[in-house]
């Protein structure tokens, strides 16, 4: 018996794409960063922050345009991941590759192992054209592995230099979420500081979306994602449909804020969505929500439907005053900690009336999860919590009040989903591909520039590619201040759905319609050949609707 | 704002894809089925089935063959679906649209709406080119909807015939799995003991893979539902590679057969499948089947890898003899029927001691909703089980026990995942594309044949599509006796995985090295257009390996 070949066919299709490159990335050995303009105060929402980064603040913001022909030494540059898997980051590794070989045949690129903690410990790889070469346009981020490792202490960051000088390196590219560039200005300060050579480069990685900002139109991975959600969303409407009998109830990968839920609800055209953001700003209870959702299955009832698909990202509970409040008071209680098992009544009697009244509305075994399944600080496990079991558990308990269900009730039949790992380390989409691909050769770009401490940034993203723009943004002026954990910090600000946003206001106006109607749309599976609308369209969150 | 188009571009590319078409049936008007051999007495198996059958049994098997251009008179044939969605049921009924048309322009087409409720009500509607359009090569079932009524009892049987005899129809097409096939063979033996015009056509659906036999390579939807799921799965491997921290527990929708659970363990090489078949051959215990799974876990933590992927079909519980033997207990405890809550120990008392102790070793919550989770009939709803999850829980509970775990039971992170409705309504693959196609179009000729109670078979689907060959085969004998619910019932027997056959042949030669090593392949979303090899494979389980 013969064994099958050691890829699938799409895996050796791919490994073959060429990426598609904006023009102003042809010829990288006649192109430059040049001072676009300068910041000479901070912005009062930053207040304070300059004076953390004397160094690294009060950069220039850097756009690439052609220039004369130049010559260029070699460089020695080190990658790695950070945080969670997003879709294109194999591909940010070669656009770092081919554009340092492209700029001198002498160069290097190593990759740290297991994310920042290969930079602490100094583990790493190697990256030459023919390591890489399996790895191109694929899914994951196994070539180097990842960690969520933070480099914050000053034994970690001594680490970290330590590691770099002895390497000699002339960059790092950091590729991570909003934290992870969080830490990379603090690294690219501290470099500064004690005039270690090496450039600190961020691109920025997250499917969930929420690293964007006026100078990050979108992270890569988000496009990735979405597509892939949409694609299981849509054929549970497909499904919904046809057996005309199940309410999907799915619950959507993406942190706190709700675009990925947004942007595949636009994308299929679904029942409804339930948004954060918008619950935060009208202050909605969890009751409201759930008979909110109630009335929509009675509104479709009433049209004799018994069916639909309704998306819940998975960060809701953290936009329900009362829920949030709960659990910040479940965390704080010293009874719970370190305990296997804990009698119920006693942890009531430690909390708010507000918090018992919210808690004592959960079904049993919601509220035994919450105050026994804790992480190893002793705090509930909000990503943990399957809201969309619960709201099933609690729309029930609604529908039987309504007269619609109260004597059928067995014709609500809820199904329970979640749509989380399999887009993260997915294949990434022409679009993602194209993005990561030049988002490396930016990264490496700005480390050529001397560029410390700074983001690589592509604008106009939902153009054809070759009208991509190119910047570099200095991280430091992306951080605020946040209370984390009672502490005031310096952060990058999460982007949130911004309800004023084209893509929340297309939906507003349509999910009256969507709601009642079938509209569905069968996004289907990613393709990778065929016309561009089929293959290279942006993500709906560029669109101008 | 604008809207956005009423399709999605895969949805529009997909309605003018023109699906491959069987050499031999390019030429509609210059072919003909040809009685290919005829079997004269029943077989041992089958012993007392042509009794039941004495119009329809004794029937030849047809094969398509081409020879004189042939007038055709125009024709009238309804079709309908019937129970669970696959993927290519609307190309069945394009494919039959099509045909008809060829060979007679004033050939009409109906199909019923729902399922066999609407044959039985007479509810209808006529699908032309142009209300089909939108449907051709699309997923679900949504055209028509569908439905789970069984056309069994004498009113429903005089009910059909009422119908099919007002609209004068020629031949109804049943596009349905082994029940409904099933349905078929009686409905097409009343219609000839009634004297009734109407052929009965059935066309082998299901995604399960279990309508499968000698004349049934495979049926359609298999190939779509299992390349949905190793997209996913395939995801979920690169996802645990890259992470390196998650077991991920994924279910595989698909009845009692393992089929799709064993297609996708091969099309993606993850870790471990169970397989239901092999556990009833080797009589394992529930007990056992956690220690194996608990093993391989070991295993693998011993090379440090605390990650991985197990595939478990949702039917196995069925294999588990204690498990089928304490379900069968618990359905026929009358103190359950139309009780909302039990005592446990009341319920026990009435089990046998296997029984009891079959029940006890299971998580508290599992023991309620066994129990306390039934359908209409006060029966244990299997489907309903969530194995995954009762996995996980039993095998965390065995890994505390061994060493690699015992002080460290926080590295074993599991996660659990459910293939199902997802796949049931996805895009038709190219292969179920051409395959529903060529169904269809092979239906309408059986019936321009007048052959009532044959399935439509297609032959060769291993090889490209120009060499398929058409057939029809007699339903009636593909049934037997079975024994269900106490009653000897004639039914269509259930393709289980063949121990012995091929694929799982070769997963037993594989299977040490897949558990330890990581092999995984990513097959990635379902592509339409490029090479062959990689929009046109047919499934494994076609493969000689």
């Amino acid at each position: 018996m013969s064994s099958l070949p050691p890829f699938s066919a799409l895996q050796t299709a791919r490994m073959n794409y060429k990426p598609l490159v904006p023009e102003i990335l042809n010829q990288l050995k006649s192109i430059k960063f040049h001072a676009d303009f300068l910041v000479k105060e901070e912005k009062k929402s930053q207040e304070g922050i300059a004076k953390l980064f004397p160094h690294t603040y009060f950069q220039p913001f850097l756009s690439l345009k052609s220039g004369l022909q130049k010559n260029s030494s070699s460089l020695k540059i080190g990658v790695l991941f950070s945080g969670g898997q997003a879709p294109g980051g194999h591909n940010v590794v070669a656009g770092i590759l081919d554009a340092l070989l492209e700029l001198n045949k002498e160069s290097e690129l190593i990759g740290f192992l297991n994310g920042p903690e290969g930079l602490i410990n100094s583990q790493y790889k190697q990256i030459t054209l023919e390591s890489l070469f399996t790895y191109r346009n694929q899914g994951g981020f196994d070539l180097l592995g990842s960690g969520r490792t933070k480099i914050e202490s000053k034994q970690q960051i001594q680490a970290a230099i330590q590691t770099v000088s002895s390497l000699n390196l002339d960059g790092l590219v950091i590729i991570g979420g909003d934290d992870s560039n969080t830490n990379s200005a603090f690294l690219a300060e501290a470099f500064e500081r004690e005039k270690v050579k090496t450039c600190v480069v961020g691109v920025p990685k997250t499917i969930d979306g929420d690293l964007k900002n006026e100078q990050i139109e979108i992270s890569f991975g988000y496009d990735t994602a979405c597509k892939t959600y949409s694609e299981i969303i849509g054929n549970l409407a497909k499904d919904a449909l046809s057996a005309k009998k199940y309410y999907f109830f799915v619950k959507m990968m993406g942190r706190s804020a709700s675009h990925i839920a947004l942007e595949c609800a636009v994308k299929t055209q679904i029942n409804m969505v339930v948004i954060g953001e918008e619950i935060a700003a009208l202050k909605m209870s969890l009751d409201e929500v759930v008979k909110q959702i109630a009335n929509l299955i009675c509104k479709r009832a009433d049209a004799d439907k018994y069916y639909g698909v309704i998306l819940i990202p998975e960060g809701i509970v953290e936009f329900i005053e009362e829920f949030k409040q709960m659990i910040q008071e479940v965390n704080q209680l010293d009874c719970l900690k370190n305990v296997q098992k804990t009698d119920l009544d006693q942890v009531k009697e430690a909390l708010s009336s507000k918090s018992v009244d919210c808690l004592t509305h959960l079904p049993d075994s919601f509220q035994k999860q919450l105050l026994l399944e804790r992480d190893c600080h002793g705090n509930v496990q909000v990503s943990k919590i399957e809201i969309e079991r619960l709201l099933i558990d609690l729309v029930q308990k609604e529908l039987i009040t309504r007269s619609q269900f109260k004597d059928s009730i067995h014709k609500f039949s809820p199904q329970p989903f979640f749509c989380g790992y399999e887009g993260r380390s997915a294949f990434p989409s022409n679009f993602d591909s194209n993005y990561c691909y030049a988002l490396g050769k930016s990264a490496a770009l700005l480390i050529e520039s001397k560029a410390n401490g700074y983001l690589a940034t592509i604008s106009g993203l939902g153009l054809p590619v070759e009208k991509w723009a190119v910047s570099g943004t200095p991280i430091a002026q992306m951080l605020h201040f946040e209370n984390r954990k009672g502490e005031k910090k310096a952060v990058i600000q999460k982007g949130l759905v911004d309800l004023d946003g084209k893509i929340f206001q297309f939906y507003q106006q349509q999910k009256e319609r969507w709601a009642i109607e079938d509209n569905y749309q069968v996004p289907g599976p990613i393709q990778f050949q065929g016309d561009l609308d089929l293959t290279d369209a942006p993500p709906l969150i560029l669109k101008s609707f």
